[in-house]
């Protein structure tokens, strides 16, 4: 049985507390906010918690073998270092940290103390993520040409972090999952429409080595909400709607196929197909619960989460990345090769 | 009566030929294409029209007051200057030119010679895009913010030029047509998927003085067909899906309500909006009938027309810009600001 | 405050809890279940309620001054019939009953015994039926012409009433609250495709005095989910889609115009109209609170509920009738004018 | 070579001629319509055709060997008749007739002289119905539940017929084709909201032996266009909707599984069921010219046509009962066993 922690019981928090009460194999025993008003209910409805508004005392807590941190990103760094320092195994909330050079210290960190440290990157444990992956693992879509997501609609804004840090990130721990190979740059486009806050609106290119290519298209000020990434290879085509009720992942059998020798690959040669369509079953379980179930496995059996700092850490590089190519109008900024 | 010949009778001559033959104020008297197996069946069915392989035959014609220009990209600078040389008007297919230099050439030609200069630009003359400028016009969106465009489809490789010119310069022509600000810059990044042929996905942000900005996205490789623009403004926001049967522009009453001082602008004097939508009835007259009779206008009273060889020219100069960007990985490319 | 006692806490009375716990100027007291495996969670975080597993212990409670009744329809009768006896103002789930006979008595006796009798018909207590409502009220839609309604989807076959009891009762009662008339025949055709089991699949026709007609598509067992309600009126027509995200209701102002003497009303004198499409913002709040927030002002200041017993009466009424008409296969079923 | 002369140039006459011009096996000699003002322009373009006002020109051409009537209803008797007197094979718009009598006599005057009489049912050659029917002739369905249909837009009022001879028509007739099983009864409901006019909204119930159940759902009154049908089996479910640009058919694996024997399937026993959803591509042949292909090897080799004089006799025969028992408000009226 692990004993969980959870820090932060703001808008998230109260789903990590849910999930790890009703996950088999974890219970939670404390539950810390700075806003004591936040944890009344709470109080009165689970009176055997411990309650508080200071997180060392639940780092100090003996009896507790991991922390789930639910607060803002600016926090992260300093939340999960002291945990890790206690010796508790981390669950934090996306993006990682704040900065590389904050991921990359923790990532360290929990290394060297033999810790587990999870990102939560909650789409990873969708039915429907999981089957994109299962579909390129088993080579059904070929060669994979691109990613392009479109993720907008009216959203809070927020006045610390740009709509990249928000929305984007969602899509970066995807791309993450699903892909071998990591971006050599990115270029990104975007805009402010409230004068002294980050930008709302934002376009990002992901460049790599090979022919594939991932854009991302993030947006606080939408008039609609649009959830569609559209995932194509040689063999098939994919369209990921996240808010179809029932068919999330459509399979298309359709694309180009290439005839004639390579040097002469003109218009011409160029075969147009067009076949079924394939909407599979997936798995609905709540996503959150799957994920608590790989973190208290990673801490069990040292299995290795997809979510894990490493993952947390490639996914903050380029945001950090993204970050200084929007301030220069799409200048591509690289990537280091080194991960 | 304006007389016009009709130069290439391949995908959309036949489209040209019909409506110049129905629009109240024009008749066709000739037709070209070098492909003489084209023609037949024109001729058989129009026994009294002038049937041609070689364009000069048309321009020789002192009958004719006008052509219109249905042939590829490259081909349309030789074609139009041998007509403005000839003393016709001109009706061009779009984009104007192949290069910024042809475009320029073309249209200091016509002016020089008084001669009409008109560019297929026919997104300009539905119902849908002319609706959209009078919300503009009435300043019913406020202060413009985005726009914002996913025009892909699996649609046919061309080995001559990219997806940008094919796809992208609808929506150039769309920005010149509603706007009154001229973008400083443009930011490209894409993708070729067939060795050797050009880019058949690319993603265009165009960067403007103001804190407008516009975002292209083209795709010849894509497993459904979508055509949807959103356009933001500080009062309104529009959806305009092309593919909509009946409501194919919608505006909702919704966005972002600042609070407050402006220095003090942060978070919490943000307010949001969400108030009705509405889809206002548009004019379904065909477009091309509509532009065909702006065309005989313009050559009759001078009239400007919206899509005129400087409006044209203003759109290859994007375009142009537009791959130089796109060769470097999304580095931005100013646009010259003399418009 | 009055004070409530919930009887039933299968899948829908655990809402009624929470409601009646919220809602300002009610609490509830108390909550019986004639399984007490139901009970367990609610008695160990509510440990100030009085739970029981026999609702006469609720009924002989001074303390409540009203029970709402989330049980079976079969039990329906009974329980209402003992907690009006006991002096209880009364909230009881949709149908009211499962027969006219045993609606009557309810309503006769509520009416002697001058207490509330409140039947959940949840939907007229939703932004989107009241908006119609109020369209129609300040005769946005002019003279009604017909409401077509198609309520289907794969759900619970139930073994002791028809689909009809189950999803027609729903269109019923908005029926009931948007109509100054009431019907006077019902025709009904249905197939069940489980032997033995009530119709899982069913048609139902209204048929009014006036022009007016109404049908009700209702299905178990189709593939997709459908909420879809068309509602057509001389000037404006409704397109109600309970499943759309944001735009539940859009009103289009099209339809036909007749011109000419009404003795010489043929073909050519039909002009039709198309205009513009309008989805008013609706108004968000649960229904269920609003419907909790109705019962209280029923009680406290006798305000007349539009879903009390008369209403239900009205709804038990056709659907006795229809199930009538079912079994002949459509033979229409005369509705006694009397209401 | 199949001559054919076209009788009516109205609304679809002009695609039948183009459609036997192009087919392989057949050529236009002749057309006709008493109004002359609609033939001016096919004379001038087809100056070889003989044109004619008086259809009995036609019918005396010796060189014809079939025509094709596209008349209104209410003349396709005393044509067909006249036609088929005249020794010429008949292609007929749909419905067949106005009345049961007149379709029987012409089904009987054809065979007796040995030719072909042919209905105009398009909807068979459509690439969907054709997979629909594959998709139940391999029993990939399993045994059939229901069809259930929403064909409605604001479509034009005819004076003569109600909107069951105009829409419901193409439903029976894609039902004639896909079952095995001809109905017993007919419930029907409608209104008209046109004083004098006949009914402009109708809901059809066709009763069967088995226990498949039919349901057409027609209105040329409705704000929006909806071409929906539901067909549902024990093993899978369909949803066609024409409507839809690519995928129009939709296979669900979903559905009820029963469990135990039949005498006690009660609700315990029946488990739901979920899988994927599959949109077979489908032929996009346009379906005139597939069937025209039909009609010529029907007179050629003597091939039975799917849509020949007997299936047309038999949806007129529905819908002469269907417009009984509307004027009866839904009794149910018997069709005759024998066809």
């Amino acid at each position: 049985m692990v004993n969980i922690g959870v820090i932060g019981y703001g808008y998230w928090g109260p789903h990590l507390v849910r999930n790890f009460m009703t996950t088999a194999g974890s219970q939670v025993l404390a539950v810390c906010d700075s806003d004591r008003s936040r944890l009344r209910s709470l109080q009165s409805s689970h009176p055997e918690l411990l309650i508080s508004t200071d997180y060392r005392e639940l780092l100090a807590d003996p009896a507790l073998h991991a922390v789930a941190i639910a607060t803002p990103v600016a926090t992260h760094y300093d939340l999960a270092r002291d945990a890790l320092t206690a010796g508790k195994h981390v669950f934090v909330e996306k993006p990682l940290a704040a900065s590389t050079r904050e991921a990359e210290t923790l990532v360290e960190m929990a290394t060297r103390k033999g810790l587990c440290l999870h990102v939560d990157h909650t789409f990873l444990y969708t039915g429907a993520v999981q089957k994109i992956r299962e579909l390129i693992g088993t080579d059904q879509l070929g060669e994979l040409y691109y990613y392009d997501s479109v993720r907008v609609n009216l959203g809070l804004f927020q006045s610390d972090v740009s709509v990249l840090w928000d929305l984007a990130v969602h899509d970066l721990s995807i791309l993450d999952y699903l892909l071998d190979e990591y971006p050599r740059a990115v270029s990104v486009t975007g805009q402010t429409h409230v004068d002294g806050n980050p930008e709302n609106i934002a376009f990002l290119t992901l460049l790599y080595q090979s022919h594939f290519i991932a854009h991302l298209h993030v947006n606080w000020l939408a008039p609609v909400k649009l959830r569609r990434t559209l995932i194509s290879g040689s063999r098939r085509m994919v369209v990921y709607d996240d808010l179809e009720p029932s068919e999330k992942v459509k399979v298309y059998d359709k694309g180009i196929t290439l005839n004639g020798h390579p040097e002469s690959r003109y218009r011409a040669l160029i075969d147009y197909r067009t076949g079924d369509m394939w909407a599979p079953r997936l798995d609905n379980t709540e996503a959150l619960g799957r994920q608590a179930g790989q973190f208290l496995r990673s801490i069990e059996t040292g299995e290795v989460s997809p979510s894990d700092g490493q993952a947390g850490l490639r996914v903050v590089r380029i945001l950090e990345a993204a970050h200084r190519s929007l301030q220069e109008r799409g200048r591509p900024v690289r990537l280091d090769a080194g991960i």
